[in-house]
């Protein structure tokens, strides 16, 4: 005869373990508050985009022409909130912290669920986020100035034009971490191996080259300290797609609220590619 | 019965092609004096050291604790002339176009072979050198400044102390070229794929923090043109041993002339470690 423990489900008798990513996500669709930095580390966080089906097409095109900047990790089908490929039990409209609702291309709510705003005509992106590079990098050695400065990431806004698709079109923006230049060396070796995360930085060296007037007045997040010894380098930014969609206007839109990722169950080291 | 032809070896039937490196070295062998660069595309050529038995093991050391600028491709048995693994007909006495000797740090001939300075005490270490990354970058579509102005490659001793072994030490000397830094970037995953022809770059942009004064002053080579959108990248150099070996005044050295490389069987691709 069974016993009544072995009529529950393997997870619910505690014999599988609960990755540290879906717990987090658990807690964010119980309705708590928190940026992401930090959460379940050595798992894949991204950035949401969600869009209507018909500027869906034209969005996964530039994407798809972009893929520095918008590195596709996750899609959803039509109307689906779910994105297994990320992690089985993720709902795209509980399983963020903060999301950020836009109407032609004003932000009009903060909530913390999408439940209402859930429509069967919704396609859902998640992007890669430089989060999983800048972990391999820490594992190498290297040191993170913004995370030393306790600051976030700073962004620039570039002169360097994405490729357009349909009503999509805008510059692209890039986040800069000051390293020595053998340092900058590594750290294109090191994120050349994670294409999916924004991979090799774009630039270096010399912030005018590509429209970057003022190094220490970014777009996006806050400056940090460059000694004389570092060169700035500069990686293609998933802040980029969101910029774009929203000088787009589009009639209807979601995000994730800066910060508040989507936490998956995808390993970052899944994504190096050797 | 046997025809006269098929008593031929294939080689000599020619049955067997001969590679164009092979007929490069027959070319030297026979007396002619040529610099190799563009000779036998596609085929590593090689930096030669020469040493005495007593002092080649604390070379092989030096190289090893200096694999950038000292990257050992070959490496003969005491005494013996031949280096199969990079062809199997070489001869290190005479399939190199021009040789130097040296005698305590001083260059005392400028042979066409090396015969009579053979001795069954030296032993023979073939060094990798830039020709096969750059065959790599230009395939990549990028353009080296020297080759465009028809110029040897500009090299610098750096301020870089090598790792010493025995009575060899010295600093690390680098070879530059320019590029904009996006072409930097691709520039260093390019070469890293190559650690048997001095890898990724080992500095960029800042020459004065490597110990350069003024770049466009080499210490070996010839200067280049580097424009306002370009940054110069470093390269560990092979020019490194040869200055090591001679600054330790060794009492009887053999290398190469600068330009006349010994070229060798072995494929440019099969350095690829990707």
């Amino acid at each position: 005869m069974l016993s009544a423990a072995s009529q529950l489900s393997p997870a619910e008798q505690g014999s599988v373990p609960v990755l540290p990513s879906e717990e987090a996500r658990r807690a964010y669709r119980a309705g708590e508050i928190a940026v992401t930095a930090g959460v379940a580390p050595g798992y894949v966080q991204g950035n949401l985009a969600i869009l209507p089906e018909k500027l869906a097409s034209a969005f996964h095109r530039f994407c798809q022409l972009n893929p520095k900047p918008c590195p596709i990790i996750g899609i959803s089908e039509v109307g689906d909130p779910r994105i297994p490929a990320l992690g089985i039990d993720l709902d795209i409209r509980t399983d963020i912290p903060l999301y950020r609702i836009w109407r032609n291309g004003e932000m009009v709510e903060e909530p913390v669920d999408i439940m209402k705003h859930w429509r069967d005509d919704l396609v859902a992106f998640v992007i890669g986020c430089s989060f999983s590079f800048e972990e391999a990098l820490v594992a190498d050695g290297l040191k993170i100035r913004h995370v030393e400065e306790q600051r976030n990431v700073p962004m620039y806004r570039t002169n360097v034009p994405c490729k357009s698709a349909g009503p999509f079109s805008g510059p692209m923006v890039v986040s800069m971490r000051p390293f020595k230049p053998a340092e900058a060396i590594r750290a294109v070796q090191i994120t050349t191996r994670f294409p999916s995360v924004h991979g090799a930085p774009v630039h270096l060296a010399k912030p005018e080259l590509i429209g970057i007037k003022d190094i220490a007045k970014p777009d996006y997040g806050d400056a940090v300290s460059i000694r004389p010894d570092e060169v700035p380098v500069f990686w293609a930014c998933g802040v980029t797609p969101q910029s774009v969609i929203l000088h787009s206007k589009p009639e209807f839109a979601i995000t994730h609220a800066p910060g508040y990722m989507l936490v998956t169950d995808v390993r970052n080291s899944a994504f190096s590619i050797q």
